[in-house]
Formats: C-alpha cells, sequence, structure tokens
C-alpha cells in the first residue's frame, strides 16, 4: 500500500490522479491533499478519500471547510504552512507535486527533503530552482518520477540503455491550437481560442503555455535537471498528433519512443506504480485508427517564446526563474484580457533583457529573482510600454 | 576485444557485420568466417580481416581457396563439419549466425552448445526448433541477442521494463514491393519485381519472404521464442515506411517503439556491443524530413503467407520446420522460374496439410520433419497438380 499526499489535488492532474487511486484502492491510500480555491470539489474529495490532512490556500477557507465535516476526522491546515506539512506528513510515501507555477517550488522542496517519493507534474519548480531540487533528491534519496507525459516518455526511452549514449532528446509538441494560424492573426487570437488545445484537455496555465510554446520550453529546462542532459542536446519536434510523446536518440542512429493517447492517467499511473505498471481502463492506442504521423521543427518567428527558455538556460543561474515568473504573469495577464497573445514573449523578453543575472545557489537567490521579475513585469505593464 | 565468428560472411549480413567490424578494428577481431559459393568475396574478407579458419561449402572450393594463400595462414576447412568447427572454436566469443535458411541451424545450435553469445540473424534457426535452441541456451548460457530490425527494435523496447507488464507486441512490415498491386496482377509478377524492395536492401531469399510477408510470419515465431511471449499477443501491422522497426505495448496503454534508418549496421551494431552502442557513421533518421508514418493491418487475403505462419506456430510441434522447408523450397522455384508468386503460398499449404505434426523434442525430430516437407514439396512439384 503506498501512501499519498497530492499537492494540487482539484487540478486537472489532481483529479486525474485520484481517478488513478480510485480505480486501485488495495494499492493506494490518500493520507493528504491540497487545494486552492475549489473548496467543493475538495470537500467530496475528503468524503470520498478520507485523507488525515489537508490543506487549503488561507485561514477563511480552512474554516469554510471546518464547518462542514465531523470533527476531528480530518485535520485542516492553510497557507504555505499547511502545504509543507502535508508534503513532508510521515505517513506518506509519495508526493505528487501538481500545483501549477511557482508555488509549487516550496512544498515540493520540502517532500524532496523528507525523503518522500516524487510524482512531479509541477514542471516550474524545476525551472527555477533545478540545480538544488536535483542535489537535494540526491541527497534525500528522493526519486523525482515525472508526470509530464514528455518526460515520462523519455524516461521510458532512457529506462535499461546507457546514459553515455544519449546522442540527444526529442521532445514533441502538439503545437498547440494556433500551429497554422496566418501569422497575422495571432495577435487578435481570444483567450478561447487559446484555451482550444487539439489534443489535451489540461488546465488554462498549461494550455496557453501549449499555444505559446513556452510550456515546451519550461519542459526542456525540466529535461534538461531530471535527465542531467545538456540542453544543447535537447531538440524540440513538432508532431501535431501527439501521439509520439517523445523520444530519445543514441549515438547508433536509433531512436526509442514512447506513444499512447493523449491522457495524463498513464504517464500519472507509472509515476505512482513504477517500476510496475498498472492495467488500466482506458482505451488502447490504435496506430491503424490514427492517420499518419507527422514531425516538424518549430517555427522560431511563430513560438517566440521556446527560444526565450532556451536563452534563459543558456544564461543559466537565476535567469530561468525570471523567464517562469514573467511568464506565470504573463499568461494570467493574458488570460484576464489585459495582455494580446502576441505581447507575452515581448512581456517576458522585456524583464528577462532588465535583470541582471544571479548564481542560483540557495532557495532564497531563486525567491529574490522570483520577486524582482514580478515587481518588474508590473512596473512594465503599469507603464503600459510594453509593446 | 571481442572475437567473433561470422557465419555466412559474403551474404548481406555477413558484409554488413564486417562493415561495422571495419569501423571498429579495436573492439572486433574476426577469428572465423564461411561462405557458400562466393569465393572471390571471401578471398578479400580473408586478406582484410586475417582470420584464424575459414569454411566453405565443400572440398573444392576449399582447395580453389587454399592455392591462393600462404601456407598456414589460415585453417580452411569444409561442409557441415567446417561450419560447427568455426561455429565452436574456442578462441571465439560471439558468433553471427547469418546463413540463410535451414542450413544455419546446426552450426547455431552448436554455437549455443558451446556457450557463445550470438549475434542471430538466421531466424530460420528458431522457426524450425525454437524451443530446443532456447532451452540450450538457458543451460549453456548463451546470451542470443536479435539482428533483425523487428527483434532488435522489441529488444530494445523491452529493456527495463517489466515482462509481466507486456500486453503485445507490435511488428512492423513495410508490406514490400505488392502492398498496394490490384490483387488481380499479383498471380503475374515477376522475380525482378518481387526482388525490388522499398526499403531495405537484402539478400534474394528475405527479399522474396518480405513481398509474400512469409518474412513477418517468420518473424512472429522468432519474436514468440526469443522473447518467451505467447504467439496471441504479437500482431503485425504494415508500416510502409519502415521508421518504426517495432513496438512494445505495454497494459498501461503505453507503446515503447525504436525507430531508425533502414540500414542493418544499426542492429548488427547492437547486437555486438550491447549493452553498450557504437558511435556509428551514418545518417541519423530525420523525422521532419521523412513525411507521414502510416499503419494499417495486414490484408490476409493479399498475404496468406502470414497466416500459414501463424496456422504452423498455433499447431507447433515439428510444423514450423514444414514451414519453414515447404517455403524455402517454394521460394527458390519461384526464383527459378517454376512457380508463380501467387503458388508460393499454395504449395506451403499443400505441404502443410499432408502432414501429420509431431512432437519437436530433439533435433532429429526437427531434422526429419524438414526432409520429410523437402521430399513432399519436391514430389507435389513433380505432379505438378499443385494449382
Amino acid at each position: 500500500m503506498k501512501r499519498l499526499a497530492i499537492l494540487g489535488s482539484t487540478g486537472s492532474i489532481g483529479v486525474h490522479t485520484l481517478d488513478v487511486v480510485r480505480q486501485f484502492p488495495d494499492r493506494f491510500k490518500i493520507i493528504g491533499l491540497t487545494a486552492g480555491h475549489n473548496i467543493k470539489l475538495l470537500q467530496h474529495q475528503i468524503q470520498e478519500f478520507r485523507p488525515k490532512v489537508v490543506s487549503v490556500v488561507n485561514k477563511e477557507l480552512s474554516e469554510v471547510i471546518q464547518k462542514e465535516l465531523l470533527p476531528a476526522s480530518v485535520e485542516i491546515l492553510d497557507g504555505v504552512e499547511g502545504l509543507i506539512k502535508v508534503a513532508s506528513h510521515p505517513e506518506v510515501d509519495q508526493v505528487i507535486s501538481a500545483i501549477v507555477g511557482a508555488v509549487g517550488l516550496i512544498p515540493t522542496l520540502s517532500a524532496i527533503k523528507a525523503g518522500k517519493a516524487i510524482a512531479l507534474a509541477n514542471k516550474e519548480s524545476l525551472v527555477m530552482a533545478g540545480k538544488i531540487m536535483m542535489e537535494e533528491a540526491r541527497k534525500n534519496h528522493a526519486q523525482i518520477l515525472p508526470v509530464d507525459s514528455e518526460h515520462s516518455a523519455i524516461f521510458q526511452a532512457l529506462l535499461g540503455h546507457q546514459k553515455e549514449d544519449v546522442h540527444r532528446l526529442i521532445l514533441t509538441a502538439s503545437g498547440g491550437p494556433f500551429l497554422t494560424l496566418p501569422m497575422a492573426k495571432l495577435q487578435e487570437v481570444t483567450v478561447k481560442d487559446a484555451l482550444n488545445h487539439p489534443c489535451w484537455e489540461m488546465g488554462k496555465k498549461i494550455t496557453i503555455d501549449s499555444a505559446s510554446l513556452m510550456n515546451k520550453g519550461l519542459e526542456v529546462i525540466e529535461a534538461h535537471w531530471l535527465f542531467n542532459i545538456p540542453v544543447e542536446k535537447i531538440i524540440v519536434q513538432i508532431h501535431p498528433q501527439s501521439v509520439v510523446h517523445s523520444m530519445v536518440e543514441y549515438i547508433d542512429g536509433s531512436i526509442v519512443a514512447q506513444m499512447g493517447i493523449a491522457d495524463m492517467r498513464i504517464p500519472i499511473s507509472y509515476a505512482l506504480s513504477y517500476p510496475q505498471r498498472l492495467h488500466l481502463k482506458l482505451p488502447h492506442l490504435d496506430l491503424c485508427q490514427k492517420g499518419a504521423l507527422t514531425f516538424s521543427p518549430p517555427d522560431p518567428e511563430r513560438f517566440p517564446c521556446l527560444k526565450l527558455a532556451y536563452q534563459s538556460i543558456e544564461i543559466g543561474g537565476t535567469m530561468p526563474a525570471i523567464l517562469n515568473a514573467a511568464n506565470e504573469l504573463a499568461v494570467n495577464a493574458f488570460l484576464e484580457g489585459i495582455l494580446k497573445f502576441t505581447e507575452v514573449p515581448s512581456l517576458i523578453q522585456r524583464v528577462m533583457t532588465g535583470y541582471e543575472v544571479k548564481s542560483a545557489h540557495t532557495i532564497e537567490d531563486i525567491l529574490r529573482a522570483d520577486q524582482w521579475a514580478r515587481e518588474k513585469f508590473k512596473t512594465i505593464l503599469e507603464r503600459g510600454k510594453f509593446c
């Protein structure tokens, strides 16, 4: 019986994780759940999975929940402290890190420091503090298993093969909803257009990141840290059918790829059950029904975010944290109708250009950079001179 | 330094193996070579690779070779005895079994019994005597590494994953030159048409087998023995681009595939260097240049040989040896212009139908079945009532 805590249980990854847990009650037990503002769903999850401890975003929400529950049936915490307590709870074996964005960093790091196995969906934490997280993972024997379908694919394509034989990693990208849109129309796209992903159903932030290919850029940085592969050996290929989830090319010209239907329960279940697999009740991929699989290089003009991500990790130090914070705010601003889609990369670039990179030895270095970028972003936005 | 013997050094696999050896003189040393009738090429190979021992098909050819060589520079043998001596030579670490057809069985088995590592291209030996060979391999700690691109792909897609999690093996088939030919024209195809494979340059026998899909049928049986997977869990998909060399589907819906350019030096080098890989000087696969990848189920009407192969292994015992012998003679008869292409499966079926299956406990059981099928084939052919 593996005892789990899910950070971000009401998000897309959290819900899919609980669906896997629901299918295998003999294998998994939920110890902890954490959520943001979706209290209604969280209450359902508490009723169904009976965790020992739950954390929500603030005191007020924790009181809302407490009122509805039988006394003493579940411990209710709140804030960052609550997240940390759930992530490092002594009864937890594995933490599913599925909070979106920079806010996932501290609780994920706490889980690592507590030596928990990590199923990592929160790629932003690795983007911001990859070196620190991987060092802590080594030190504390905390295995980090990828949840992203691309990284799960690469993880699977590396298993049993020799690391020194890797020629490069090939991350596939669907290209999102704007892959073939005339460039002139790109600045007019609406939030609804951008949220209409052709292959995957995901949360809002990652869906916008997928439309801009920033998601792929963050994944390049994530893969770099997760698999200890130089970033110049990680390339991106557009593969609109989302059948091949990613690949590893070896020095002899052999490419090992992992494929499947576009359902996050597959990589989630693998991160939970590795080295075994679970017999999921999902339709299998039928390549004969899938039509043709195609691959093409990404267009740097259409997807400037991808280049910004490469630049940030090539510069190194705290620059990826700057990229990440600026992107989070830019995506929010786009979702709120404040920025046009094409202004997202412009604004990130402005924030990056104005930053003097620091070395990233401690988590405080990272948090300072994150804070700087957020303030800088707001200043630029307030001045309204971002175009 | 790995010391090699190549059984069938002048065939397509043999020549490609020597090309790999030529690129890595610090890793491999040729101890033994064997060839059929291509004495001129064999002499070149002897001059270049300086083996200790060589075997040819018969006494006369061995004398032809001996005349050309400096005395005592290389030991020249002949016949089956010669093959066995080369295959089990005490100085040999690994035997590349690349003789085509049933004649490869006895020397491959000798190499296994001598505990050599085997790089297996001679699929017919596994088709005929898979159970015996795998048992002997276990007993003698002889590792059998596949050379066929499909089996190398499956081998690579199984590495690091759990055997009990395999849902099925998916062998890909290019479909050969007659994939889209109108059925009515199939009986009129010439030897030249059949030898014109769209993707791979190979020897004559395997090229004809590829056109009829018998090759894929033999590979299903080979995969069954090599990976100890029930034959009902092995399926074939037509993939005309020959980019995905084969796949393993796991119980969670994950498919792990191996891809590459259509060059036999890749799987050969892997069988020679496993678990490492060699940095081959070959162009890498560029999926962005490859066009679309497609998959479809094989048409049983167009490719009756595939069904015959499945039937033979489902019946079991000595039946696959009957299939194999009948196919060898039918392919020869087609190459000699005696049979039409569409008569190949008819004749194999006639031979199989007339056979009362035996259990296959010993190699003598296998050889008797092989002999029976060859005689039966000739009888049917002589009577001329094969349509």
